[in-house]
């Protein structure tokens, strides 16, 4: 067998990236399903962004759901911006880790930040010392790193040079993201190496979406070349309503299963995982459809070692 | 990137695998799928199974459909047979490629075959005699090879005894089944490997199922050991009637979609197996939910090669 780390660290991004595209639910019902999350043992926790509520209103009550987050002292929560506006609405709420988004692509950057991926990455450097000044830390995530739906494949020299400023501008940490869910291991393993190559010491994550089934698999090529920080949605929550039937995030039930399983310790009790999702469905109301381990179950019944 | 084959070969089963649980269609729409699944460059199909009409009257059919397929004359065909009877009359249908299917645990060979695992192996001789006597070859599946829905998880020593005395009984190959579709990588390693070490020269193929979500990361640790056998199904046909939601069989497309985006070949169309999924579509009346890559596309647009 390939190299496989004894353990890796989950971030659990239902909260936001789960639930961003979804009719907004009551602070009640989050903070429900928040511990129902904290209770399955992950200690990194995406809980929320701070950007126009105008834009997303699933997620108006950031301030509120920060209020609320020192009841869980134990877990890392961060928070995603998309500026530096945002930036300083969560340190001011109190969300001091901060995770803030570059498009790799032009058009996406346009489409979503509304300016170029220069100006994106310039920002870099305030937003970093919003996070630095108030005992944080900045993690940028690149979208779009493999594929962008209107520029094509993203030239790696571009995610790569993106990188290397975003942490000459002050970030802790990056993160690739798998935006449209095309990639696959090959190219993950690639983009993944070009990356740290450029950025020794800088710890580089990943975030997946199963769109086209291959989310599983790009964790397991990640994980081989020693990936220990990996994002996944409870229930498999964030599913993209421009795609009936395709699904979103990879299920943190499904990674927890495969990792478990493989001898990778992930600190997540699957049992609580999928009470987590069950919370999830019941909040959203919508039977989630795009986890297996949650429909399947873990297992027909539990099993010793294989001999 | 931890090694990978420069090509696999793929084989269909949606016409056995994928129907056999459905309610029957007809011959005509059997052969129009067939006609897509030959024009996707497949070029291994599992066709129907010689098996009692009364346990699987959706391939009560294999006698006419054997009589229709000398027009594809370059496509393998195999046929599934459950017994010494199936071998004969497979054989007497002209389909001399058999694969006979063995159950690894006790409880599930009483259950399917109604007899035990011992019996079972020791026909293998006269299905092994009845294949080359025709000029084909036998092929003998290993059913739940990793677990098992009653009796939990397989002994490898279970598999591997059971390999090495089908071999030494006559079979050319061997395939291992995820019957109920709970294994991951690593134990995909751990027993492909045992078998080999005691089956020198003899090849091993898999047959995964996707419903943990774990069926594309087992198809990519078989073939970073080299594995080059993969049954998939187009379409994702195959979905388990005992567990609603659940999928079935790895699709053809999403493995096509993985393989190929990494540089592995199949010798498939990507395009054609999406084809050949809406036929199964429309053969059915019902849509696929279980494919990512139909439900999703391929790409958003043709994309040139990453820079």
């Amino acid at each position: 067998m390939p190299y496989l780390p004894p353990s890796v660290e989950l971030r659990e991004v239902g909260l936001r990236d789960g639930l961003q595209l979804e009719q907004p639910i009551p602070l009640r019902a989050k903070l429900e399903l928040l511990e129902a999350v904290v209770a399955t043992g992950v200690r990194r926790v995406e809980a929320t962004s701070f950007v126009s509520p105008k834009a997303v209103p699933a997620l108006a009550d950031a301030e509120e759901l920060a209020g609320e987050l020192e009841r869980w002292p134990g877990v890392h929560f961060s928070a995603l911006v998309a500026g530096t506006g945002g930036a300083r609405r969560a340190v001011a709420a109190g969300m001091p880790n901060l995770e803030y988004v570059v498009s790799a692509s032009e058009s996406h950057s346009l489409a979503n930040a509304r300016r170029g991926t220069d100006q994106a990455v310039a920002a870099v450097a305030d937003i970093a010392a919003l996070a630095h000044g108030a005992g944080g830390e900045c993690e940028v995530i690149i979208a779009v790193a493999w594929d962008c739906p209107f520029d094509g494949r993203t030239p790696a020299d571009r995610v790569v040079d993106i990188a290397r400023r975003a942490v000459a501008l002050g970030a802790d940490r990056l993160c690739l993201g798998d935006t449209i869910g095309t990639t696959v291991p090959a190219r993950v393993v690639a983009l993944v190496e070009a990356v740290r190559a450029a950025c020794p010491g800088i710890d580089v994550g990943v975030h997946f979406h199963n769109t086209r089934g291959s989310g599983l698999a790009c964790v397991l090529a990640a994980a081989q070349i020693g990936v220990t920080r990996i994002d996944a949605s409870v229930g498999g929550l964030g599913g993209c309503p421009f795609a009936p039937g395709a699904t979103g995030n990879i299920a943190t039930e499904d990674v927890v299963y495969l990792l478990e399983e493989s001898g990778v310790s992930t600190g997540l009790d699957l049992d609580r995982v999928l009470a987590a999702a069950a919370v999830a469905e019941r909040a959203l109301g919508r039977p989630l459809t795009t986890s297996n381990v949650y429909r399947a179950g873990g297992r027909s019944r539990p099993l010793g070692p294989q001999g």
